[in-house]
Order: C-alpha cells, then structure tokens, then sequence
C-alpha cells in the first residue's frame, strides 16, 4: 500500500528533477497538496509553456522563446566583442559582471570518448557566426575544467589563422577566502599571470 | 539582462517548491529544457492532474482521488484498531510497520497561538469517525513533538468517558547508534517505559 495512484505519479515525475529523492519528491508533492494547490497548478502551466515553446536563439544559440533573443536584439551592445561560453547559464553569470559584448553558447564541451566532437558541440555554427563577422575579439569563456580547456585550445587552434584577438579568461586565486585553501595549479597560474602593479 | 520571460517564470515557479532556492531552481529549470524537455511535459501533466483532481478521503481523511481511499475501502483490514496521525505523509510511514488497522488523518497539530483549535484540525470529524463505531483501541500516533503531545493528551481527554483503549505510541531510543548520542528527555522515557526480558 502506498499512496493513491496521482499523487504516485507526482512523486514519480518530481524525482525527475535533478538532486531530487523519494523523499524530498513526497514532501513536495505533500506541500503542493496540503498548502499550496495554485502554486502546484502555476508550476504546471509554466513548465508545459517553457517545455514547448522555448527554443534556441539562432544567433547565439542560447534557450529563447524568441527566435532572436533580447540579447542578440539589443543595439546598444558592443558588436566587436564574442564571448564563447558552455551552456545558457553561463550567459547569466558573465551578464552580471557587467560584460556587453555579444554571446555564443556551444552545447557543452568536447568530449571525444562520449562521442561529443566539433560538430555535436556547435563549432561549426561558431565559425559561421564569427564568419559573419565584425569581431575584433574572441573570448573563450568555457569551465575551467580539463574539458573546458580542451574546448577552448581546440577553438584557438581553428580560428588561428583569422585576423581575430582570441583570449581566454584569466586564471588565478578567487577573491576572498585565504591563500592557503587554494590547490596548487590555480596559484600556479596566478604566480605566472601576476601583473606589475601600477603606482599612478 | 536575464534569461527569457518564459524562462524566468518557470525559474519563479520551481522556487515555490519547499527547499529550492534560485540557484537550484535555475539548474532544475535548465537541466529541464536541454536535457529532458518530456520529463518537464510529465511533470507538469501530473501537477495538473494531482492539484485537480486529489481531494480527501471521507473515512480517513487522507489525501485521496477516490471519495474513499484504497485503505479505507480495503475490507481485509482490522475495524477495531484506529490509528491517528497528523498528515498523510505519516499514514506512509505507518503502514510501511506492518500496522493492519484503520487510520485518521488530522489537519496537523493543535496550536492555539496560531488559532488552531479542536475544529480547525479536525477533532470534531475524529470523534464522529470513532462514534460510527466498533473500535476497540485508538492509537494516538501524532509527533513526539510538544506540539504533537499536547494534541495527543487533548484527544485521550475528549475520549476519556468512552468504553474503548486509548494509546500512544511509546517513546524510547531509536534502533541502531550509541545511547550516549541520545537526548536526556528520550533516554529518561526510555528508562520508565523498561520492560522485563522474558527469556522463554
């Protein structure tokens, strides 16, 4: 026995949701239910809008319902900066450091043993869309992790020939927290990218 | 700048969620859009459907779709054995004991300070489920919580000039871990409720 077959299939569609057991599922099917039935029936609403009308942004591939996001539509923003990142949210944090270039998002990173090369990732529309030019920069903004890294030489490496400033983002200690809880290749790289400090 | 008003009402909706702050809803949302878009659909139809359609038990008052839940209407389980609980989430939890007998669910737990009394969490249709009759014993299984106590004493009062056992679940240390882990108030119940070891 257990609980009766619609709220079973709540639980059930809610454990889909990343970082979501059986039990968190049931206390968030119980909390719909019990206190909050018009949040539950907006969540509905929302996620069957989103889930079918959102697509992707044709010029720089990030998740818009638009068929040009208000990004890319923007006029005021400055053509002759590309930044490249990994997925959509990705967008959102550059966006908040103030950064008014334009954007690209590829799908992800290479990753050649899961059969993720170039053209699974979106390189070949990254090329088409700075083929279309006016870029002065390119700016690759994948992870720091090894996958991002890789992705980012292997982007380099293709639009070497290109009159175009490709840079990568900078690597060095976070700010904040204590030199010492920092691993040993990140202070690796701030001690080689350490810069002069300038009096005036 | 941030994501599409779409987007962004689908991140506002999965924060309504217990427990998802912006951070976990925004993964939530677009782990959702890239990578499981029908799981999204399911979810949402499921939301519709439960918030629609779930409704409570007439007899136990739990949440059900049906007038009368499947433990209700199950006609192999004990008639004499009521057990009462605070919330449906913990009808779950007993019947995964092996507990056989009829349950209750109330609306959660007296709090006068918050105005809740005997009507608001449904004592009034508790006692006129036991008045319908044939129970020998009702097992008061609401928190051990203050809370949950004083709701408990309050219902063993209101039924005490009826000719039918009223128990509460007993209280003493868990299974499994270390008895120096235990708080003082449960290792003081667990010492007055000892019970003799019958070797045969």
């Amino acid at each position: 026995m257990s609980f009766s077959p619609l709220i079973r299939q709540l639980v059930e569609a809610l454990r889909g949701l990343p970082g979501v057991g059986q039990k968190t599922a049931q206390r968030m099917a119980l909390h719909l239910l019990e206190r909050d039935r018009s949040g539950g029936l907006r969540l509905s609403e929302a996620l069957s809008r989103a889930m079918q009308h959102v697509g992707y942004c044709q010029q720089c591939r990030t998740l818009s319902e638009d068929p040009v996001c208000a990004l890319c539509a923007d006029p005021r923003r400055d053509d002759q900066l590309l930044c490249v990142v990994q997925s959509p949210v990705d967008v959102f944090a550059v966006e908040q450091t103030g950064f008014r270039g334009r954007y690209f998002v590829l799908k992800g990173h290479l990753s050649p043993l899961d059969g993720l090369g170039p053209e699974a990732i979106g390189i070949p529309e990254l090329l088409a869309r700075i083929g279309e030019g006016g870029f002065a920069e390119v700016i690759l903004a994948t992870n720091p992790t090894v996958e991002g890294e890789a992705t980012a030489h292997y982007i380099a490496q293709t639009l070497a020939d290109r009159d175009i400033v490709i840079s990568r983002i900078a690597h060095g200690v976070p700010l904040g927290g204590e030199l010492e809880l920092v691993d040993g290749g990140t202070l690796a790289h701030a001690l080689a990218g350490r810069k002069p400090i300038s009096l005036r």
